[in-house]
């Protein structure tokens, strides 16, 4: 199976990268993959690990290698051993270059001196160069496309009306609306392959682009990668639920000193996330508790994200209770196995002849498409069933 | 339905009292009772809250209203004013007389004068004052007993093996082994009233009970409350466990103001509870992470208790991150009302000819009786199931 | 000693006088007050706790006893027995109409109906309005006025370069640039009054007020009470200086419950707030680390306020640490024995001689003016010095 | 300078060793050693630190380099890179054999088999050896004992009372009560070089010992370094001192991964330290408040430590509210830089022929031997008074 990745020079992407040559190497064990412990190891048809490649887009040009020590200088996620020992596949893996076209003023500023041309570039050119890309790439075999670039600002409302007509229509006359995302997304669907967007950008979060799958048989996964606060937000909600205890307020604040924190630090696309993470608690509760979610850029913290909670809860006699939890987790690698189970879950979709938003991968998203469950247990016992379903049923999900 | 609550005179059972009775007076309103929300409060044959009344046993002598103002002078979790209303009914509940014999150096220490008279009653006599007891407070109603009396010390190992006929031949030798949890349980049974064993003592835990219960036809519900740290425990590790991170060490420290930590801070009655804390995580991961559970006493908190617990896991390439969280609850205010869901449900199993340990009810429990499951969320999904159960199914608990 | 407070009817203001007044009939000890306990007690001239008297002005009518009920009603810093003891003594408090010319948008959403005719009173007339009630309030007895108002937005920069002279024209003609703080803390000067600015409001942090303190004689003590985690942050931040240990971020959100959180929500009226708090860290450590301070309004804290702080600091080699904090307080109850402390020193000061913003008093201030110093020890060490010093030294403050 | 270091092969050894050497050969800052900042370096006096070399004694054999290697793989605190360059130097350091004798269980645990001789050695026999081995270490050149083995039990009290004379007789004796560190101690003494005590042992807390250093002209330097929970401690509990807010507890605990925690999991280890931990609240607060330190091994924090300390305090009112910090450190990066500035410092004490317990380095540590003071800023201003001394006031410390 190939993987192509939309923002692979960023830490996301080349961490997974690394980590999965690594393993294939036998440097590193691959942990963190759920498709690969009891018991979803067992679905039918799973690619096995060991035959994945990657290939992307960036709108910075360079290797995968000379991305992976970039990041390793500052994360330090992966010993400079191990960094010697994949660098010449890491070489090897072909990226083009990604779409620029009203990618928000936080992202160009990321971009080199190639600027000019990118921005002059149309929706329709765009969108057939990265489908000549991705036909490039993936030749005859199975290949995932996945969204892990920088968050967009939040788009257009009126996007969500158009069929996929009018949505072609747009491509060709060069609608400003489109966002970057939708052109990907557009393009992978055209090429034929799965698209998985595992950021709050609203990529085929279209319903002209999930009618567009529909007619052509190809699943989808979405929306922006639960990888955090939200995580355990989704874990810890529904305790208090199964408690009959109110939760008046939740608050959460959130630093990240990464490229996505500083991306964030613009309240444009700061508003995707901070939608995508709200949600969630009116959705495990029944009702929305005061307070806020709160994004900011701390540099000293490089690729860590750091999120603390605080919770007021109330219960017998009305009597108010506390509760807060600190998280300290490193984004790269919590998405990155995330990435290698979507991807092989998405083929295995595929196989089986189901298309749309796959619900029964909301357990991965923040904003699970296709699916309303937001607690996390019920939406990984969800999966367990939705993998353990024998062929008879494909192309049926609950 | 009427209550009977062993260690009437303590916090939790006079929080739960004067809780209900304002409620039924429209003082106060009953929150953080979930069979009365839905979807549980359609659950067949719930017997009403507006005519629950209590009643039950303490070493030390008093009416509920006298515990009631003491406990409120420190805790102060209901105004004076709501108490003031309350008195009249909770004077009017009877408190007899508790079990000494054998309780364990830390309660002891809590009884009055009264003391050596009560050491030299035998089993036989102490299970039939009781059960006498129970018979004069019920009458024809039904009623349910509930163990909320401090901690004991550990059990003798042998007991686990005796039948219930080693156990009743025990009771008339006046075996030493036999803890008060035990005859309590004991007597309910012989009354012909469910049991419901809120502390970690072992009570109906023993295979004796349960195999008497059982002949009897009376459903128990076990073992120690879930009301804090193991609660949020069983909510926070399964999301490890569906993100497979590897939990490498998972410590956490217990501080309790109220005669509960009093208690547990001789060593003896700890290792009941820490034996109970312990054991979960175990069985929501799939193995045992490093790290201990303390409980320390630390009187200026008063009923208050604070845990705080700190993770550190593994994930893609072996990288550790972390995660703490700081619980301030309130035992007594966290017990209550799942005192009142416990006693309604145990009568619904009593009605649809349900005994023995009944597993659907091990949500509330940190070591769930009759069940294997630790899980939170699952643990709740089965209580719906079960409670939304058409009668045909009664007798068949899974 | 009479104490008047600007915004008397507000929460510390009410929480000074129910205390002192329930500690002078003996309901309460008088507990946080430095200058109960050694060596403080031992200042020459030191006005006693048990004839303090207050009064004061609000933009909201009532008594302060009504205010206490209200405060109580939401907060329950009090018992209902200690509030109907004082309640006759606080009746007879005076409170009259405060300035609400110009104190932005947030407190005018504060006033009731009466807000029309106050919005046309000139700066004039307000300075005469509150110099009569002053009059009135003190006759012959010391008094100190103190400025516990809600925050007002940022004061326009042109006024820290006038002179006394271009003050007192810009009363008289009126100018819209005159915040409330100034007219009140010149009303009080005029009145011959030792003035206190426990708010970040500018007040008598306009140079043109300091010179006329000093051509007038009276003492002035300012600005914005250190209560919380600026608090924290001069007691911590020293440990890292101390240590040679450099602090790369510092991060802190604060979440507020009361009206004070509901002001600061407005960014004009927190921008005071921030630039207080931002500028101890440079002061104690000698560099600016990067991080944010961060206000927030959360209701269901009600009057209590909790911060969460989160530093990075690096150590040996290079190596990287973490701490954190979080600080949950009241903050009535943190700010009230200040108040008594302040009013009792700068009286102190005003018996001495002493004129001007007295640098000694800075451990009580977030900004503190007439002294450089910001490291809260030494800002104490500097407090006991100067008590300590004897008559002879009077006037000559270091 | 040379600096000899008993448990040269432990992480604190190895890392001031390997950081030392690296930041001489300009492969890594001097981070936190606080007598190169502004100003302490103005001390006259201090040795260079390009000078300083190391030797040490240990109860494992092999070189420094090896414990450095061994050290890296589980801590990470030093790149590869750094440790390959500074490995010549190490190992060219000479590390000879520690005392076992009557170390403790825990100590024992840690040594091959060579223990059975080591056992055997009495104690005037191992003070002869030590006492060889550092005048063939030193040779003519200035040299500082620094003990940073691991903790030993408590001390038989009856030693407190021994004067110089006893305790020589009790060395010839071969007294079983006599510890490893005053062995040390005293052999460091008798070889004429200054005594640094980083750890709770004894060592020269003995009278007898503090005589004879003084008889002798040398200086001491104890007891047990303030490095993590302690550390803050006394940055902390001076801040409610200042605010006149009683502390009502005071709970803490920690949680360490590497021998440290390892040994001081027995308790008889633990006694010195805790006994060490304690004593600084009731000397920064006048008052001992409620509470314990717990001291646990959690083996996955590797060389970390993590401490949670949570703080009940009431003011105005008799209101209570909370504080909670979690510190995150390693151990050998905070002690690491202490050493040099102890070295450097001892060294000139040692010129200015100051001579026992020098209480103007308390701010070092955890039980300050020549010093009441407790309190962080005041011991730090304190250490800058007296490196700010001018020769002539030399030897008469305050």
């Amino acid at each position: 199976m190939k993987i192509w990745m939309i923002g692979a020079r960023g830490t996301i992407a080349t961490a997974t990268a690394v980590g999965t040559v690594a393993a294939q190497k036998n440097l590193l064990p691959l942990e963190g993959v759920i498709t690969e412990r009891a018991p979803l190891d067992e679905t039918e048809g799973l690619p096995p690990v060991s035959e994945i490649s990657f290939g992307g887009c960036d709108l910075r040009p360079g290797t995968l290698a000379e991305a992976a020590l970039s990041c390793t200088s500052t994360v330090s996620i992966f010993s400079r051993a191990v960094l010697d020992s994949v660098t010449p596949v890491l070489e090897e893996m072909p990226i083009t270059q990604g779409i620029l076209r009203r990618a928000g003023a936080a992202v160009e500023a990321l971009t080199g001196p190639e600027r000019l041309e990118l921005f002059q570039e149309s929706a329709s050119d765009a969108v057939q160069r990265i489908q000549q890309d991705l036909e490039e790439f993936a030749g005859d075999e199975a290949a995932v496309v996945i969204n892990v670039a920088s968050t967009e600002p939040l788009c257009d409302p009126a996007l969500f009306s158009w069929s996929i007509e009018e949505f072609e229509q747009a491509v060709e006359a060069d609608d400003p609306r489109l966002p970057p995302s939708a052109l990907y997304a557009y393009a992978a669907l055209r090429a034929g392959h799965p698209f998985v967007n595992f950021t709050p950008s609203i990529g085929t979060g279209l319903p002209a682009l999930v009618e567009y799958a529909k007619q052509r048989g190809i699943p989808l996964a979405g929306r922006d990668g639960k990888t955090g606060e939200t995580l355990v937000k989704t874990a810890l909600a529904p305790m208090f639920a199964a408690r009959a205890l109110t939760v008046e307020g939740w608050y959460g604040t959130n630093i990240l000193g990464n490229t996505d924190g500083q991306v964030l630090s613009y309240s444009e696309n700061a508003a995707s996330k901070v939608a995508s993470k709200q949600g969630v608690l009116e959705q495990c509760l029944g009702y929305s508790p005061a307070g806020q979610v709160r994004i900011d850029y701390f540099p000293p913290l490089v690729d860590h994200k750091v999120a603390w909670d605080f919770i007021l809860f109330r219960g017998w006699g009305g009597h108010k209770m506390r509760m807060q939890f600190t998280w300290e987790g490193t984004d790269a690698v919590l998405a990155a196995p995330l990435l290698i189970d979507l991807a092989r879950l998405v083929t295995v979709a595929h196989q089986r002849g189901e298309s749309g938003a796959i619900g029964a991968l909301g357990v991965f998203f923040k904003t699970p498409e296709g699916s309303n469950e937001m607690n996390l247990q019920r939406q990984f016992d969800q999966l367990v069933a939705w993998c353990q379903r024998v062929p008879a049923d494909a192309g049926h999900p609950s």
